[in-house]
């Protein structure tokens, strides 16, 4: 805790005994540089003034930065860590030689106990390896998944979808944890009671596609009413922006492509329209009538808003932030974390699976 | 040829020997009827005054819907058929019973060889068995695969995906087959002469995603510069609308997830759009001043225009157009049928696949 003599008054004290409300924040591993991350954080600060974090990184550097932001040092702590992952590293060698980054570090404050969520832009594939090498497996869970929120036409503007990348494989049994896990995410991080889970596939048709997918159906299904759940069938592609749903489960390869399709897709779309709006001095008057509503869109169909891959199905919740996360992008993913620490998504994803591991073993 | 006694004049005539530019069309088994079809044969033979149509359904409601048509019927010969595939019917069952089938018979003019190309807006699932059932695989194919054409940033406008569903599963050599119909398919129906072809995958460095997806990476490397194409490696989601690429590889499940999830985000997108420019009055007027701009972009993301799946790797060309087809949808994939009839696709297609498979039989 040497560290901690040096940070700026008052801050030690500030870190609440059960860690809620506490994130450890990997600030070296994004394309921008710390700068972006400091920046997310001052922002993240002013819209809750009750935050607190832990910052892992160039110490020195992290220090000034965060003293340029007014009111920023007193609620953060920094901890010194030497080296950076490269988005170029490979998993196996940060897991072997990766002690001293600022992502092994951040995700050590959660293992610890000290933050209750931990925040990285850095290396997808290192953070998931490092976060299983540290914080290991939930009892009961074979292979972890990353969960992200996606712009939908449901009343509360998002769907759930995983896992996004976690792993190219899954079986039956994972995808009923998906399911779980997906669901537990889906109310604790939007607030809906009985969600609605689908399982994607080519067609709506019970017999349709893969042998694993239709065992998962029935798994999933038999699920529902002991688990809270609604349990819609099989969903497709159009259905994951869509309302008929609120959970979408699907392997990681499956759903990584269906992500960065649809990202694609909208940013696709959305610089089409700033063409067709450059194109004519007619539309440019347009443009400028129609501004405020066209920026309510932006923002709904931003990607940088929903930027937040959460890792489940671990002994603790780390937050994957987009790479290229500017401060929008980092603040975003820092309010969704803040808020699963604040309802304590970790023990109660916990107690979830645990409740249905007891029933899998029985079943085996 | 007794129903062509019947036909109106000229028509017999107008089938050129080679079956060039004669399109055998499914009247019946779109969601919108009959009269959307003969509405987008109308509006096709606007475009293109050489078009022939061999038209399959209940003919005296054809005849009628053709006859009021101005100059339709001078390019139509009307074959009577008793049934109907409905959306609902399982492709086994159709390949048992369809034979009085409008589909069955669509696909027999292009077995016969009077038609070229066939196109129908019928139950996928039925039409690809139909079509494999009759028309039978091109020798060397293993897994016939469907193409559809995705709006992109290339200056042709599209990107060729392939597998968008024909089948669930897809190996090495199946998607090497892809990456050789796709070419070749780019050359014809978008008039590229070198095209670009990428393998859809989670990640763009060598070493990652299914064992199969590696070993399918060096065959389609190793066929690159004897079959006439630049292999860019792997691509990600966000590049099937980009212009690093112009022929996507991936298997029919992966494929189908990313077509209905990029058609569901496009569709999205445009419903938020206008939603914002009917919530205040100054971006209704907005709306007014920059409609035609807004045409523009919504002609260039509107899934009708470029309407058609192409069945590849089979004795023959067949069209899927979208069962929800209207009049400008069902000109798209006419048009793309037509193109693709006057090029001799079907040939070229063939000849490419025989070249290949001497020297994939070597190799085995």
């Amino acid at each position: 805790m040497s560290d901690e003599t040096d940070a700026p008054p008052a801050v030690a004290g500030t870190v609440p005994p059960d860690a809620s409300g506490v994130l450890s924040i990997d600030a070296m591993g994004g394309d921008n540089g710390p700068e972006a991350i400091v920046a997310g954080l001052a922002a993240a600060m002013k819209a809750h003034p009750a935050i607190r974090f832990i910052v892992h990184g160039d110490k020195s550097k992290l220090d000034s930065l965060i003293a340029r932001r007014r009111g920023l040092a007193d609620h953060c702590v920094t901890r010194h860590a030497e080296d950076v992952v490269a988005m170029t590293d490979k998993p196996s060698q940060v897991m072997r030689t990766g002690k001293n980054t600022s992502m092994w570090s951040a995700v050590e404050s959660v293992r610890s106990g000290e933050a209750n969520v931990c925040v990285s832009c850095g290396n997808t594939g290192a953070l998931m390896a490092v976060s299983m090498l540290r914080l290991r497996k939930l009892p009961g869970v074979n292979r972890p998944a990353i969960a992200c929120l996606w712009p939908s036409r449901n009343p509360s503007g998002f769907n759930v979808m995983l896992d996004v990348g976690a792993d190219i494989r899954a079986d039956a049994d994972d995808l009923l944890q998906y399911a779980l896990m997906g669901m537990s995410y889906a109310r604790n991080g939007l607030g809906l009671e009985r969600p609605r889970v689908g399982l994607l596939n080519v067609g709506t048709e019970e017999n349709k596609g893969r042998t694993e997918l239709r065992a998962a159906h029935d798994r999933i299904e038999a699920f529902a009413e002991d688990s809270g759940y609604d349990f819609v069938g099989f969903v497709e592609g159009g259905d994951i922006p869509g309302d008929r749903v609120d959970v979408i489960v699907t392997d990681g390869f499956t759903g990584n492509v269906a992500l960065k399709t649809g990202e694609g897709t909208a940013r696709f779309v959305r610089d089409m329209l700033s063409e067709a709006f450059r194109a004519t001095p007619m539309s440019k008057v347009a443009a400028l009538l129609a501004m405020a509503s066209l920026k309510r869109l932006s923002k709904r169909i931003d990607p940088r808003r929903v930027n937040g891959g959460v890792f489940l199905g671990l002994n603790g919740t780390v937050v994957k932030s987009h790479g290229s996360a500017d401060e929008t992008g980092v603040a975003a993913a820092i309010a969704l974390a803040y808020d699963l620490s604040l309802t304590g998504f970790s023990e109660r994803l916990r107690a979830r699976v645990a409740a249905t591991t007891t029933y899998m073993g029985d079943e085996a």
